[in-house]
Protein backbone atom coordinates (compact mmCIF):
# COMPACT_ATOMS: atom_id res chain seq x y z
CA UNK A 1 0.00 0.00 0.00
CA UNK A 2 1.62 3.29 -1.15
CA UNK A 3 1.56 6.60 1.11
CA UNK A 4 -0.59 8.22 -1.77
CA UNK A 5 -3.46 5.65 -1.14
CA UNK A 6 -3.19 6.02 2.85
CA UNK A 7 -3.33 9.67 2.46
CA UNK A 8 -6.06 9.93 0.33
CA UNK A 9 -7.94 7.01 1.99
CA UNK A 10 -7.40 9.34 5.17
CA UNK A 11 -7.92 13.08 3.42
CA UNK A 12 -11.47 12.21 3.92
CA UNK A 13 -13.66 13.54 7.38
CA UNK A 14 -16.31 10.34 7.54
CA UNK A 15 -13.70 8.21 6.71
CA UNK A 16 -11.56 9.34 9.62
CA UNK A 17 -14.58 9.29 11.95
CA UNK A 18 -15.45 5.84 10.97
CA UNK A 19 -11.73 5.06 11.61
CA UNK A 20 -11.84 7.03 14.89
CA UNK A 21 -15.06 5.20 15.91
CA UNK A 22 -13.86 2.08 15.32
CA UNK A 23 -10.20 2.65 17.16
CA UNK A 24 -12.84 3.19 20.44
CA UNK A 25 -14.11 -0.17 20.39
CA UNK A 26 -13.36 -3.63 20.87
CA UNK A 27 -12.59 -5.65 17.27
CA UNK A 28 -15.60 -7.52 15.49
CA UNK A 29 -17.99 -4.87 17.60
CA UNK A 30 -19.36 -3.08 15.51
CA UNK A 31 -21.59 -3.72 11.92
CA UNK A 32 -21.15 -1.71 9.08
CA UNK A 33 -25.22 -0.79 10.23
CA UNK A 34 -24.20 1.10 13.19
CA UNK A 35 -22.40 4.15 11.28
CA UNK A 36 -26.10 5.23 10.35
CA UNK A 37 -25.85 8.34 12.59
CA UNK A 38 -23.07 9.84 10.15
CA UNK A 39 -24.40 12.73 7.57
CA UNK A 40 -23.75 10.62 4.57
CA UNK A 41 -26.11 8.57 2.15
CA UNK A 42 -25.94 4.92 2.44
CA UNK A 43 -24.09 4.36 -0.46
CA UNK A 44 -21.91 7.16 0.24
CA UNK A 45 -21.21 4.88 3.37
CA UNK A 46 -20.73 1.63 1.73
CA UNK A 47 -18.37 3.87 -0.48
CA UNK A 48 -15.98 4.96 2.41
CA UNK A 49 -15.78 1.23 3.77
CA UNK A 50 -15.15 0.04 0.40
CA UNK A 51 -12.24 2.82 0.00
CA UNK A 52 -11.09 2.40 4.22
CA UNK A 53 -10.31 -1.60 3.42
CA UNK A 54 -8.71 -1.54 0.08
CA UNK A 55 -6.40 0.46 1.88
CA UNK A 56 -5.73 -2.11 4.21
CA UNK A 57 -7.33 0.00 7.35
CA UNK A 58 -10.35 -2.42 7.35
CA UNK A 59 -10.76 -6.37 7.66
CA UNK A 60 -14.43 -7.01 7.42
CA UNK A 61 -16.30 -10.48 8.07
CA UNK A 62 -20.10 -10.57 7.40
CA UNK A 63 -22.09 -12.83 10.60
CA UNK A 64 -25.77 -13.39 9.40
CA UNK A 65 -26.86 -9.75 7.83
CA UNK A 66 -24.55 -8.01 9.49
CA UNK A 67 -21.16 -7.03 8.42
CA UNK A 68 -18.69 -6.41 11.14
CA UNK A 69 -15.70 -4.73 11.29
CA UNK A 70 -12.65 -4.63 12.98
CA UNK A 71 -9.35 -1.87 12.64
CA UNK A 72 -6.21 -3.11 11.41
CA UNK A 73 -4.59 -0.73 13.48
CA UNK A 74 -1.59 -2.90 14.26
CA UNK A 75 -0.94 -3.82 10.82
CA UNK A 76 -1.66 -0.21 9.34
CA UNK A 77 0.67 1.34 12.26
CA UNK A 78 3.55 -0.66 11.19
CA UNK A 79 3.30 0.54 7.81
CA UNK A 80 2.58 3.85 8.05
CA UNK A 81 4.12 4.76 11.70
CA UNK A 82 2.16 7.34 13.98
CA UNK A 83 -0.47 8.36 10.87
CA UNK A 84 -3.43 6.27 12.93
CA UNK A 85 -2.99 7.70 15.90
CA UNK A 86 -3.09 11.49 14.65
CA UNK A 87 -6.47 10.24 13.35
CA UNK A 88 -7.50 8.68 16.36
CA UNK A 89 -6.65 11.82 18.44
CA UNK A 90 -8.50 14.22 15.97
CA UNK A 91 -10.84 16.24 17.54
CA UNK A 92 -14.07 15.37 16.39
CA UNK A 93 -15.61 18.29 14.20
CA UNK A 94 -11.94 19.72 13.77
CA UNK B 1 -3.46 24.22 11.87
CA UNK B 2 -5.76 21.28 11.30
CA UNK B 3 -4.91 17.56 10.30
CA UNK B 4 -7.49 18.09 7.43
CA UNK B 5 -5.46 20.94 6.22
CA UNK B 6 -2.30 19.27 7.00
CA UNK B 7 -3.13 15.52 5.14
CA UNK B 8 -4.66 17.49 1.73
CA UNK B 9 -1.02 19.49 2.15
CA UNK B 10 0.74 16.42 1.73
CA UNK B 11 -2.08 14.61 -0.15
CA UNK B 12 -0.42 15.76 -3.58
CA UNK B 13 2.82 13.92 -4.76
CA UNK B 14 4.77 17.17 -5.64
CA UNK B 15 4.33 18.74 -2.49
CA UNK B 16 5.84 15.71 -0.96
CA UNK B 17 8.63 15.61 -3.12
CA UNK B 18 9.36 19.53 -2.24
CA UNK B 19 9.17 18.78 1.40
CA UNK B 20 11.59 16.02 0.47
CA UNK B 21 14.25 17.80 -1.06
CA UNK B 22 14.08 20.32 1.71
CA UNK B 23 14.20 17.85 4.30
CA UNK B 24 17.73 16.34 2.36
CA UNK B 25 19.16 19.89 2.79
CA UNK B 26 20.00 22.90 5.09
CA UNK B 27 17.80 25.39 6.55
CA UNK B 28 17.74 28.25 3.99
CA UNK B 29 19.75 26.31 1.17
CA UNK B 30 17.07 26.22 -1.41
CA UNK B 31 15.50 29.43 -3.52
CA UNK B 32 12.17 28.00 -5.20
CA UNK B 33 14.05 28.72 -8.37
CA UNK B 34 16.10 25.35 -7.78
CA UNK B 35 12.62 23.31 -8.05
CA UNK B 36 12.90 23.98 -11.72
CA UNK B 37 13.62 20.00 -12.74
CA UNK B 38 9.52 19.12 -11.21
CA UNK B 39 7.23 18.45 -13.70
CA UNK B 40 4.71 21.13 -13.43
CA UNK B 41 4.37 24.79 -14.57
CA UNK B 42 6.05 27.72 -12.66
CA UNK B 43 2.52 28.82 -11.58
CA UNK B 44 1.91 25.23 -10.60
CA UNK B 45 4.70 24.83 -8.58
CA UNK B 46 4.27 28.39 -6.96
CA UNK B 47 0.65 27.52 -5.69
CA UNK B 48 2.29 24.45 -4.13
CA UNK B 49 4.72 26.51 -2.68
CA UNK B 50 2.39 28.62 -1.51
CA UNK B 51 -0.10 25.42 0.61
CA UNK B 52 2.54 24.46 2.05
CA UNK B 53 3.76 28.00 3.57
CA UNK B 54 0.01 28.04 4.51
CA UNK B 55 -0.28 25.18 6.77
CA UNK B 56 2.72 26.20 8.30
CA UNK B 57 5.23 23.27 6.84
CA UNK B 58 7.62 25.72 5.00
CA UNK B 59 8.93 29.20 6.26
CA UNK B 60 9.85 31.69 3.06
CA UNK B 61 12.52 34.51 2.89
CA UNK B 62 13.43 37.02 0.29
CA UNK B 63 17.07 37.34 -0.34
CA UNK B 64 17.52 39.50 -3.48
CA UNK B 65 15.76 37.98 -6.67
CA UNK B 66 15.41 34.94 -4.44
CA UNK B 67 13.14 33.29 -2.58
CA UNK B 68 14.26 30.81 0.24
CA UNK B 69 12.93 28.38 1.95
CA UNK B 70 12.84 26.22 5.37
CA UNK B 71 11.36 23.49 6.21
CA UNK B 72 9.74 23.92 9.38
CA UNK B 73 10.48 20.45 10.48
CA UNK B 74 10.35 20.38 14.31
CA UNK B 75 7.21 22.86 14.69
CA UNK B 76 5.39 20.10 12.56
CA UNK B 77 6.72 17.54 14.08
CA UNK B 78 5.27 18.46 17.30
CA UNK B 79 1.89 19.50 16.22
CA UNK B 80 1.83 16.05 13.75
CA UNK B 81 4.11 13.18 15.76
CA UNK B 82 5.34 10.84 12.55
CA UNK B 83 3.74 12.64 9.86
CA UNK B 84 6.81 14.23 8.52
CA UNK B 85 9.09 11.31 8.36
CA UNK B 86 6.53 9.49 6.33
CA UNK B 87 6.43 11.92 3.70
CA UNK B 88 10.05 11.91 3.73
CA UNK B 89 10.92 8.32 4.01
CA UNK B 90 8.85 7.67 1.30
CA UNK B 91 10.41 5.84 -1.67
CA UNK B 92 10.87 8.78 -5.03
CA UNK B 93 8.15 7.49 -7.29
CA UNK B 94 6.27 5.44 -5.47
Amino acid sequence: MSLQAALDALGDPVRRRIVRELAGEPDWARACGTFAHLPVAKSTLSHHFGVLRQVGLLEQRDEGARRLNRLRRAEFDERFPGLLALVVEEPEGA
